[in-house]
């Protein structure tokens, strides 16, 4: 089993910080999206999206999709459980992970990929469409504040990987200036929680 | 329990092809997005971002996001299994349904969205990205026409929440004119197959 993984991209995080709060450790290679190594056909044939994180399994499959991953993880090492028990808490928190990933994390990865130049000429950018995508992060971050008043993780009294999705889309916010607003203060005190556990370094 | 539902919409469309598929009954009520009404408090008490489908539950917890509610069924009802039953076949359907949202049904959405007269006013429309994901789902029609022609669902072997993505992203594509290209034999054959199952009149 062999991770291809990418230190600086976002979605590879989630899968290093949901292997850390596991306890799981998986051998790993570094794959340079900055020389584009994953636009190369070596790549494409692994993942035909180009994307990391893709996980090399032992019979030869590669499996792509961050949360495709961590399901496999989750599913060969249940405990703790990071996608929730009983039938209700799995449906509350994939329904978290999914407001975490359509509407903040796709929303920053948004703005960077149509307004940055690291994706000019590697994808068709739209700036206007970046800049709809900024106002719509710093928008829901101002209404998760408000959820995050009333309890201490995304999704309830538990961690799970709604707060990985969350965590990564609000670092990744950086270089779009895409930041947590001073009155935010529930936002700020979830986010320094998340920061200071020892995953956040993965 | 009670389904809010909307006939018209892509994705209450997939919940209610997977109820079809597991053979679970659920009460239904009609939300006129027609009339905005997912737009007005009421409704957003239910679901912060105005969506269709809702699963309110026994307990009063409303569930949104199309896959949250598929997952609590999929708990609940675990035969016949769309999601898949060992590590890897679970996590190789969710890769292929992840494949199916973001790079197919959501680029369909994407461009119904930013182009269509129906969501002026509604949201902040930017055509240009709209044809953006006009051409992106072209693109991976045209790349899983190749991938069908050596299996029978979209995921392997088996029926799956892959192909019910599939199907209603490829189906809503008409208002857009996204369509299966003549030459596209095996896509074609795929979607008359699922098309012919009872669950697509659901």
């Amino acid at each position: 089993m062999k991770l291809l993984d990418s230190a600086t991209a976002p979605n590879p995080r989630r899968v290093r910080i949901y292997l850390a709060e596991k306890g799981i450790q998986v051998p790993v290679e570094q794959v340079d999206i900055g020389k584009a190594a994953n636009r190369q056909a070596e790549f494409l044939a692994k993942n035909p999206f180009g994307g990391v994180p893709v996980l090399q399994l032992d019979d030869g499959t590669y499996l792509s999709e961050t949360m495709a991953i961590c399901r496999y993880f989750e599913v060969t090492n249940p405990r703790p459980s990071l996608f929730g028990e009983s039938a209700q808490e799995q449906a509350v928190i994939e329904m978290w992970q999914r407001r975490m990933e359509l509407y903040l994390f796709n929303m920053v990865t948004g703005c960077f990929q149509n307004t940055h130049a690291f994706f000019k000429g590697r994808i068709p950018q739209v700036p206007e469409y970046g800049e709809v995508c900024k106002k719509n992060a710093l928008s829901r971050m101002a209404w998760l504040d408000g959820e995050l008043a009333s309890r201490k993780f995304i999704a309830g009294d538990r961690y799970s990987v709604a707060d990985i999705t969350a965590l990564c889309a609000i670092d990744f916010g950086k270089p779009s200036n895409i930041r947590i607003a001073e009155e935010q203060k529930n936002l700020a005190r979830w986010h320094q929680e998340m920061s200071s556990r020892p995953s956040a370094k993965a």
